[in-house]
């Protein structure tokens, strides 16, 4: 087999077989295969798309191209979810927690990710003490002991899909239904858990920027998942507007915390409830996560794992956001608030030194936007819309840019509601 | 600007900018965009095309990419052809001179390339004595005193060029119009004449499998030369059957000598003399090209440039073809000869050692093949239809391959035409 043939069939719109799959990716793993031929087959594929066969194909050779966690111990108790990413979206530290405390089993691995805010990883290192470099002896004994833990990919998980993912991010090609499915897919089974939940984010500050897209991929990701014998399922939520008021690093698990503590009425917990409903899919579902809330049991689990990996006894006692400063947004007109632009708020919590745009920047992990407001809220003018947590003094003007974000309109927006779909 | 945006945009099949497209190719040319960059770039051309615009930016950023041949002290006298590689043509050695001869100024730089059989440097090197590496004073003083040479490409022409093709070779982008187009532009543009005439091969054992296609590649070449300002035109020719009895280096040569020494019945002579009225463009081409073959002024250019690049003085007097062995090949059959299957013959000289399939490889320059039959020639049993020249005991049996590429019919075909059709 030949490379060059399995680029030109791909050109040519032909459709792969899985031993050409396997094939491409068995060479960009043990580098075999020179970067610029899988920059042209990617490119390829980012044109000619891909059919569910060959995506599934992809996924798989992807997911053995290294270490897989083996969760067989566990039987069918074990649960993994998933974000495609978005703004103000610390769902994770609910889901898992109510998961944990309802009997099942969190093995959470996370990549740090680049964004506009950190990832999972880094926001759970914001807390005082937490780490998430775990060994793969810690990370299996937390496992048994505490039903739960969130830690980084030890050794060499999806190595392939490492290689082709810096490749894509430099070729253009990083926007493919296909293509992110697989990259995806590949780490959720990779990671082991029978039970999986997808939340496809769409909107302004998601990737996918509109609902028929998100559908696509979330339906894509399902079917790629069940065909690898996992039971999978996935929502598309809103991503117009962060998820929750909480948006930075510590703020994010502060927000999740007062979820925990039983602030339930809230976007936040919406997506975490719905999330978790589609894990347990089973009658009563609703009534068991309101319950782990109402009875402390999933606050207990989170500070369990906390502990477990780090943090002091008291950590929910304390406040987790340190940030040195702060400052109070007013707004400077009186109206509904329309819409509170998710990207904008992102992209200041960037500028704040909240996020990182190279792999190896360091994250300020108690920057970042308490917002006071939600949309359709009445505002006057010099209200307290919104509080930012900053470290540098100089950028106290991004409070300017804090205020665009949030529209101020004379009529009453219609509220939506943030699960716009469901995939089971 | 960064790469980064030209890549996405030609990915969403948007027309690049000339600036976009001279941002490329100087990053290919001082190595500052990565190979893998441009590799997704011509996948993106490859499958979404490129506008006659782009494809003129690009063939006029590559030619400057590098050295240019400056021929203006000749004025409007300079001529150049180029054939985009067939079997058995050896038109340009019949072309130059009979240029030459008529007071043109043929400044020929060639390249090797891969091919079944060798390029014309090759050819022309499978002469005892002769160079073809010319220093830029040698190439020019010949030009100056015999009005006509032959040579390697000095110094670094299009190296953009020759960077993307071999990208393009290990990437299944090398068959695309505009990319095709492009490349062998540049180096027309490049190498500074005023005068083109590009001769596009269609066929079994052409590049361009159906006219349709060769008729496209044509068309966008003479449109992209005549915007850079030169005189371009172009035929279309017949590459189902070797386009002379001779194929293999030297013998090609050989081919045609004969035909300067005054053997115009053939298709090698057919389509050499439409290329030099093509680029005659006058009155009375017709007689002024027979004429240089009749007076000899021809052959007597063709001397000139054999011996100003290192021949003897008698080269013509003595056979070019220096074998060691040779078998002839007898039918199996009588009949008409109904085809001569170009691939397959340049095949056998491949096999034989007369053509390179990586880029460092020797050729053998006296193996080859000498058709005894046209298409439409009756033929008896054991009458001798080819003789092979070869230099290896073992490749004896190629012989078995020759008679296969010779197709016997009972019916007399039809003879077509090698000019297929005439761009001007």
């Amino acid at each position: 087999m030949r490379i060059y043939d399995v680029i030109d069939d791909k050109r040519r719109n032909r459709e792969l077989s899985k031993e050409q799959i396997a094939f491409w990716i068995n060479g960009v793993t043990d580098g075999s295969i020179a970067d610029y031929q899988s920059a042209a087959l990617l490119m390829a594929i980012a044109i000619n798309g891909m059919t569910d066969d060959e995506t599934f194909y992809l996924t798989d050779a992807m997911a053995k191209s290294g270490d897989t966690v083996d969760l067989s111990r566990f039987g069918d108790r074990t649960v993994d979810k998933h974000s495609t990413g978005g703004v103000g979206d610390s769902t994770s530290f609910i889901v898992i927690p109510v998961m944990a405390a309802l009997g099942k089993i969190c093995a959470k691995m996370s990549g740090r990710g680049l964004g506009h805010t950190g990832g999972t990883l880094d926001k759970l290192e914001a807390i005082d003490g937490v780490s998430t470099s775990l060994s793969e002896e810690r990370f299996n004994a937390q496992l048994d002991s505490a039903g739960l833990a969130i830690a980084g990919q030890t050794g060499q998980v999806c190595p392939a899909d490492k290689i082709l993912y810096a490749l894509r991010d430099v070729t253009a090609t990083v926007e493919s239904i296909p293509l992110i499915a697989a990259s995806v897919m590949s780490k959720k089974l990779a990671a082991g858990a029978k039970n999986i939940v997808l939340d496809v984010k769409c909107g302004k500050g998601a990737f996918m920027r509109d609902k028929e897209s998100a559908k696509k991929l979330a339906e894509l990701m399902v079917r790629v998942g069940r065909k690898a014998g996992r039971n999978v399922s996935a929502l598309i939520t809103d991503m117009d507007e962060p998820l929750s008021d909480y948006i930075g690093n510590s703020l994010e698990v502060e927000g999740a915390v007062e979820v925990l503590k039983g602030r339930t009425d809230c976007r936040l917990y919406e997506v975490a409830k719905a999330l978790c409903i589609r894990l347990l899919d089973c009658e009563g579902a609703e009534q068991a996560v309101d319950g782990a809330i109402a009875s402390g049991a999933a606050l207990g689990k989170f500070r369990q794992l906390l502990v477990s990996q780090g943090a002091s006894a008291d950590v929910l006692e304390k406040p987790i956001c340190r940030s040195a400063c702060k400052i109070e947004v007013f707004s400077d007109k009186a109206g509904y608030v329309a819409g509170i632009d998710a990207m904008k708020i992102a992209r200041v919590v960037l500028d704040l030194g909240g996020g990182r745009t190279k792999k190896d920047d360091k994250i300020l992990p108690h920057v970042g936007i308490k917002l006071n407001v939600r949309r359709g809220d009445k505002v006057n003018e010099d209200d307290c819309v919104a509080i930012m947590y900053f470290e540098k003094y100089e950028d106290v003007a991004l409070a300017r840019e804090v205020l665009a974000a949030i529209e101020i309109s004379d009529e009453k927006p219609q509220i939506r509601k943030p699960v716009l779909g469901i995939i089971k």
